[in-house]
């Protein structure tokens, strides 16, 4: 520990650091401030690549095998099942196949694959006995294979399981967003709905403009904004719900054209939380529109119809439903 | 992107804005104000038909098998198992049933059954081995097979567990609301019972009523009103709760006849919120009485009373027990 | 529906309604007034007997096999099994015990064992195969049972997840609370202490007295309330924790004797709360002091030392360790 | 219950009683005062040693086997199977060895290792069938096994799903935290990275420093100071976070130098609390910097640039990256 004078750190009362604790900031800090490309991608992750992470914490193994898709996902499954059954069936063969005794006349698809056979049954626990271990050895590679089986198969129900049980939203936001004109004034818009049919309560939405803004050194930083909302919360979400940023003289959006909003890579960035009816879970979800997913002068059509029935009639596939309308 | 003379984006302080900001929405909109029917259903499902959907997010098959009742459940399992075995069986026999050796005769029903039972025996990994493949195509099956037999347990297994630990709440409502005298004035009451025998904690109710209102220019809008309880929030509910919102001179009940309920489709929407005890999840309940069910001057009869003991007694049974009265 | 002249609800300003809302109440209600006895049993339960449940309902399987010991859930596991293979025996011997073809000669323990042993192969899915099926009858009732089999396992591995996995504290309160001398005032105090190794944080304790008061019309009632802290909550709960409510000229305590506590069935109902570190889980315990589980003129002994390593030892046995004193 | 005259608790105002209302404490109590050493540990745990716990909560199995790394927990799992093989066996062999009937020549390993074998096949529920129990004696006890095969199966299915569902930061400190200038004054200062690629959102954290301080009458007492931070909660945390603490003169590090953090043991205690986004679950974690884990005049070097392609790159080994710099 060095003792330079400057060590003795006297306090000061500081304006910067005030003023530094008022700015908005949702955590990509300042240094983003010189890219021009978009922060949230349209799945809801960040557009930073991360380099040098350690090899697992990049894997991120279990994470993946909950997130990826069913198809990839029972094709893994299917992929380690084969290439288990391989490893053991040339295991077998190192250790003597012909240890693993056949009440069956099976020597004609050869010494692998009976091995192979006798692994598949061995993992999976079926165990016929048609085939079964004679020797110390393929004996106990058969007691350690069956052990491998029944973690792996724990593995599998345990991914299953968190698969399943993961909290999700399929809320489908409308590709668009739209300036429209709205009671006296214009608005920014958007559209979402509940594209399943299992209920979603206390949705919550919050929506943050971020933009580029050159200061008067010249040098650019990108701001951010809270955008208020007519209405940033609903206990029941049952149709469709249209988010209105109303544009009065408070709005940071007050003057902006077209051409504003490009230039200074305007991004809408929004945030939703609810919690999920079935399973008591919150679930959160990001999305975004940047500058050139707003149309200018159109409105969405509505969604829903009362049938003759009485009952409402919500029609999923008109969430993009716009047409022009001249601004106010 | 167009670039018309309006798309400067005039903000302007606005009146009608800030009035909309005001509005009570619970989420079901203002287009629903020209429909007579009841918003929320018995079980706490919304009234509203959605169509268009995706097949899956209609389906949304792992919420429907969480929570259909036992019986069908079950009985899915069931069918299940059968088509599955029924379809193994004929793949074996397109690939020669005369390859699954049998160690006993059983030609007697014929090889359909034996490659059903045979089928049967590796989906559960039972395999007893007294019907076993012989050739490399019944044997690539069969491993096939037992694979698919884990996945489906596995998928069983973690359907079961997200039955049983799917946070749940047996609350009874009582049939039919009440208006009955209260201390010096009257109120509107329902009552609640715990049906389980495990705890409930921090039980909160909200209770919003919804009715038809003819504006100035005749058009029709459906409006929300929060109405204040005596108590929202307890801490434990041990044992029944009767919900009380007296009717002072600042409850939007204030002068209403039944006439006016039925005429203005009152519907009394009933938001519960509680924590369960034993695995400290939040549970959500909706419920709603609509105005043909509500009793004019009855009161709820106690439903416990102190045995010899001094143990209090609750008489589940007794929820629904009303009796006449005048009101004030 | 009625046409009383009273049903116009004529709200009205009442004063009686407003101090109703002030009541403090639980959650026991007004109707528990006349009983003396405690209101929450040493194990958290309340002392309430609820009859006339739905069988299901009492019965509350999932949350009883989920919180009863150890030992009785295996023993019930064990009961299941040899019940389970006893019927399915039965049945086998119904359909024909002889169609249970044997490679060996197990005769000497007669066809019921035969039978009993083939049907836990088959429930367990073990299948040797020295006992196999050979008859319509017989191999349509192993494939049920062997699905029946994957089934309870199922069900057996969602319910050892579920006992595990549930959220419990193992917090360890003193047998009794003290009346000590604190600062320069008395203070009614209790302890305790995280039996478990594994974190809690964000603890936090509320204590509401509840005893039987007389109105001036001679009638009794039970009132509440809440026990001021001199902490209610830590961050932090890594030794023991006393807590401690002063008795200010604030407190409903200041004046009391010994006497008085017995005769208005004074007790300290506590209700803790707490986050477990390992799964992020909320916690809630309750607990309860009556007037007769209170040291007058007690104080609690330290409970740790520090060790010559500087390391702080913390004594789990000393935590009902207690002397007297002088109270001021 | 003695009745001594000071048992009238007359309640008095204090003036001690709300100062110690007012005073800070996490939770580690006043009595730690005199201890020199680290209160928490690098892993987060805390630096209190617990004695006299009874044995399970000591073991505290579940938790313990839920927490402890990959390898050492395969090693158990695959300990637990040989033990239970080898106990078996051994059962088995008092039971008669001979009574495990053989469909082929394995005298060549012995009794022992034949009933291991068995062991093994019954205990996964292999059961090939080729060894195969005949007495009542070895039938039983291969029934109880197999059931016994199933339940530790469901436990390590739990197991390894707790494992896994467990939730979990890999939230990275930097290895010291450093006093550098910030804007016109100086500021205490550490970093860390989300060092998974998974999302964690609405990241928030709280820093509370410790010091021994001498009282006027020469006691020593360890005292807590919650120290204001630049920012305490970010929505998103996609890149590194820089936690800024500023020594204004309002800090109670104002005029601090190295010398007054060694002497009053100063330590800096962090609790950090994050969502994760797969799982919507709540993480906590504790980390601590004492007064020798300080770089004085040593700033952090950036971790990120904005590559070619416009994509911000975060290089996550540069975490501990600082160079000298003068205070201001």
């Amino acid at each position: 520990m060095n003792t330079l004078p400057k060590q003795n750190l006297q306090g000061r009362n500081s304006q910067l650091v005030e003023q530094e604790e008022q700015r908005r900031d949702l955590g990509f800090g300042t240094k983003l401030g010189d890219t021009y490309s978009r922060l949230i991608n349209k799945d809801g992750s960040f557009n930073i690549f991360r380099k040098n992470g350690t090899f697992w914490d990049q894997l991120n193994l279990y994470n993946r095998l909950i997130t990826i898709k069913w198809l990839p996902f029972l094709g893994l499954v299917l992929v380690f099942y084969l290439i288990a059954n391989g490893f053991f069936a040339v295991v077998y063969m190192l250790a003597g196949a012909e240890n693993l005794q056949s009440t069956s006349d099976q020597s004609f698809y050869g010494p692998f694959w009976k091995a192979f056979f006798f692994s598949s049954q061995t993992l999976t626990t079926v165990g016929y006995g048609h085939i079964a271990p004679t020797s110390f050895l393929t004996s106990i590679i058969a007691a350690f294979e069956s052990m491998m089986g029944l973690l792996s198969f724990a593995l599998v129900t345990g991914l299953l399981y968190g698969r399943f049980s993961r909290p999700s939203a399929h809320i489908k936001f409308s590709q668009r967003s739209v300036f429209a004109p709205y009671l006296d004034v214009n608005a920014w818009m958007f559209r979402i709905i509940n594209a399943r049919s299992h209920q979603l309560i206390d949705v919550l939405v919050e929506v943050t403009m971020s933009r580029m803004e050159t200061k008067a050194d010249g040098t650019k930083h990108r701001n951010y904004y809270s955008l208020s909302l007519e209405r940033k919360k609903v206990t029941f979400f049952p149709t469709n719900w249209t988010l209105v940023h109303a544009i009065t003289n408070k709005s940071p959006l007050h003057g902006c054209t077209p051409e504003d909003l490009a230039e200074s890579d305007t991004e809408f960035l929004i945030l939703l939380q609810a919690m999920d009816d079935t399973f008591s879970q919150v679930v959160h979800r990001r999305y975004s529109y940047r500058y050139d997913e707003v149309l200018w002068g159109h409105k969405f059509r509505p969604m829903f119809d009362s049938g003759q029935s009485g009952i409402v009639n919500l029609d999923l596939e008109k969430l993009d439903d716009t047409e022009e309308v001249e601004l106010n």
